[in-house]
């Protein structure tokens, strides 16, 4: 494997665009095939990123043709695409949620262990310039023992609600991204309290889900996590973390649209809006990932996520959405 | 009453310093009385900021002499000392919190329903300028209505072990504060759930206290409002608000103690450490607080938190206490 | 001199009224004459500060009666004011300019230069906190040699014409108390050049004077300084510092009229307009500039800005007059 | 033309390789041709991005296969190429300057002027994304009429003294950047007031050179224009830009290197070093340039600066360079 790793991308929806772009421009990978039922989305991939397209995924599967795998396809072909992967002995980075069902999940789950092929789960946030930084600067002690942290994660709008339909509730779609960052700050989530609201979108109200919602978690270390989502946000996609230690406090700020301040006779130090879409907000994370995942396959370096942090985020969004309807606090370890 | 109101003031502890200042300094306020059991300090107090000394304040509460009364005594002394003033009909402003037992707060609040002077209670915070900047325009619609508050409250350090053991524990304590605000800016709380850690402080371990708290609040509109409480900070008095709207977001910054920027190698845009103590950074509250009740004993006016602020505040401490306690979330009508 | 130091205060307009307030509130200061032509004036200040009024400056100035005199009448009386301070030996803190003319100035100089007793200018942004801050730090080596100083001075709108008309022009009305920064901060100055437009104010046109300029000092170290002034600003009073040094930079920024920041769907972290009165801005330098007067009288201690100081300043606004006429460097050497 | 535009590419150094790589990966330009004396150099270009390499760049210049030229070249040699170019009516775009002989660049010009192919000169800063919003800001009448225009520009390091000998001296070399976007915002400039030292660089000392500069413009409107120049910054790249008018103040901050702020016991809010290369920080910039160019190539669309926008910059740096030697104010009508 002295050459480009060949990789197979399956799936050509909005996040499978991103993974093509990401393949076809890293020095170190070649887009050779890619797969999607709708024959005209891969051939439009492949026209712009290279390789053959392909209808049928499995088929593609063929490990003397193919080095790697990228799974962005819709959520219920997961579990049957990284099985194949993990039979082929090919590494596959997919995209999360592993499955809605935690059942599916578990019975994987032990098929993964005892795997001889990478799996990596796409917790692409991990890969923030700046949330790397605040990870980087934990791990060397800058800011003593995490006490407390705290993620706000707005939308900048409501999904559809046919997607909503399917989402598996926002702890579970938009939530998960949160429990992942919270256990790659703190580490093994012990406890987990939701509370949620209904406040703006009728897509939600009508799948019987929440536009607003609050958690809190106590990982082991004693350290509480407060996280708030909203599904909705006028002034952009708003992302921001807080890690507050005994020697100090790191936060990932909001990410300007511009570098343009203006004063004048109403205000001071105004900048425009920040950056609306996560695509354009995490553009630098997908391409890192990547770049992770290629390392993992070629030396085995283990800074992905794993098969074990998608299932344990999984876990704590159980919880999340058992706590928010129950009203008490759910253990990590009753949703097992 | 044309001439300047007579106050008493009953405590010279560090508050009742605060107070005494204020009112020396208040063009429309005297300082006449001056109680404290401990005679030298409130002789003290008066060389400084005028009035007589008294070790005995229920003597000192006379209505031909006194115009209005300011309570910063010990906590266990609110309730005798409000009752005297309603007895004697003279208004009182009386620090938080009105009393750790439930019970008597609740005897006493069917008294002050029929009182016929004005009981006010002393949340300062509300009258911090940003603070109720934000009320102001969050009250002028420019946000839209607050779906998610976010309050971050951390101490410079943790009292004394001694202080903790009569504290009430820190819901009661210092959590307070931010129900006042919470129920400020989202009106009323329906439900309290609220999760601790002891992370450091021996007295807080000692007590069976905690020192790092979160709470979360949903109000009656479905707004949920998420507290972040330390005992310690190591970058000073950490005291922020997030007003989210469905219009934008408000927030209250911390206040940093020079307006004096450094970039060099290491940092740009680098600022010195935040304002450190609360009668610094809340100064102003302290003093507009006392303008507010001023207006309240000569106009009727009725900005300054009541008397029922004051119970419906410990109300959702209680919930809180009981909460992190039973890991299930409260609601405030089973505690009242 | 155990007790408070006796006050005279000789002038009683908006700079003489801060004056008043300070040395009413300062516990080392006592207001004990207050002299003003305008007798009622003075009555008013009196009645709000303490002391006695008088029309007659000249007999308050009696050394048994009075330990120090503060200056803040109209520009032309000045020189006569100080000079009978000198006489009778009483410590005098003037507000600038000493006087207009040059000629005048230097033959005050050096009876100044043989008085036994101080005589200080009132140059108060040194007192600023933030500014003295810098000037702290830069002293103590935080940037290494101050390489180039940048001043951003705009005032909120323009004086009326009248003003503009008997204030010697904007060099040595406005520019005056940059030129003392600078010297504050780089030390001598050997050349200066100024670049002036009339753009907008009817009365700086009236008058021959400029609106608009641009003043570059080169000092004796080498170091450049670049001073920008305007005479209005839509956005509030525009006071700001750059040094810059070759181990980093120290800025002075605007003080924001509040904490409040929003974000919407124009803005992020927009604030509203900085504080626009130099009296707010500048309050807290007043009040430090009369405690270094009283360290002065007191102590001997010198960092109250001297005559010499005054002096230098005056050089300085006196050749960038000639530069903006003359479309040529002036050296201060020629107008000395 | 219906295909990508055929760009010939001229000289491969640090910048030749920026525009290498945005002429590769830009979809409506191609690279057909990379020439450079130094073979090697071409060829690794090549490599990267196409196209094939020669060392003999005017033989490369064929109409029939060329259809744009970029010129990246070292200066002494642009005459010759942009006249080549101009001979044969090839479209060129031409790093800058033109020249160090303004004789040589006034003989140019005349040729240009009759030219049938257009002549762009790479200003890239122009195209920065926040400068040219500030400029679209300003030319939509959001602040009013500029009056006051400050630009700050420091380098990281002071350039090889070699470099410094061949450079010009640092008004047609560094500020040259400045004086194309003082024309840019305010327009025709026709005083130049330029103040220079030598505090720190051996280089510049060896050469007669500065390395610490303040320049003052007067622009036909009257607007002022206070540029200030650097060799060196401890903290990175240092650009900004104020844009002062009646209404408002639109400004360009320094982009920091990431977006992480931490606050502890010495700092609040502080960030890391700012973006500390050029061709990090206008990577954008160049992109959006080369855009420029070929929207001028095919449709004549005139948003890139001209051949006399680099001949007028050119003529202020002149005016510059004879203000700081001779103490006296340059007209530009002085130099042409």
């Amino acid at each position: 494997m002295s050459s480009a790793l060949r990789i197979a991308l399956i799936g050509t929806g909005r996040i499978g665009k991103v993974h093509a772009a990401n393949i076809a421009s890293c020095a170190d990978t070649e887009l050779v095939v890619v797969a999607d039922p709708m024959a005209e989305s891969a051939e439009d991939v492949v026209q712009r990123f290279g390789g053959r397209a392909t209808e049928d995924a499995l088929a593609a599967l063929d490990r003397d043709l193919v080095d790697a795998v990228v799974v962005a396809s819709p959520t219920p072909t997961h579990i049957e695409l990284i099985g194949a992967c993990i039979d082929r002995g090919i590494p596959v980075l997919s995209e999360k949620p592993i499955d809605l069902d935690m059942g599916r999940v578990e019975a994987l789950r032990s098929r993964v262990e005892r795997a001889v092929s990478a799996v990596a789960i796409g917790f692409n946030q991990r890969f923030d310039p700046a949330i790397a930084e605040v990870h980087r600067r934990v791990v060397a002690g800058e800011i003593g023992g995490i006490e407390q942290l705290a993620i706000t994660s707005r939308d900048p709008g409501p999904p559809p609600a046919a997607y909503i339909a399917i989402s598996g509730g926002i702890f579970r779609d938009m939530t998960i991204h949160d429990f992942d960052l919270a256990r790659f700050f703190v580490g093994e989530i012990e406890e987990v309290t939701a509370v949620g609201s209904c406040l703006f979108d009728a897509g939600a109200r009508e799948h019987d889900d929440f536009d607003t919602v609050a958690v809190t978690l106590k990982a082991r270390t004693g350290a509480i996590v407060t996280i708030t989502n909203s599904r909705h946000s006028s002034f952009g996609y708003d992302q921001r973390i807080e890690a507050f230690g005994s020697e100090g406090l790191l936060s990932v700020e909001n990410v300007p649209a511009s570098h343009v301040n203006v004063s004048n006779a109403t205000h001071s130090g105004a900048r425009g809006p920040v950056i609306e879409q996560f695509l354009e907000r995490y553009a630098n994370a997908y391409a890192r990932e990547l770049d992770a995942f290629v390392a993992l396959v070629r030396k085995g370096e283990s800074s992905s996520p794993t098969f074990n942090d998608g299932w344990a985020a999984q876990v704590v969004a159980e919880a999340a959405h058992q706590s928010a309807r129950s009203g008490r606090t759910v253990r990590t370890d009753e949703v097992i």
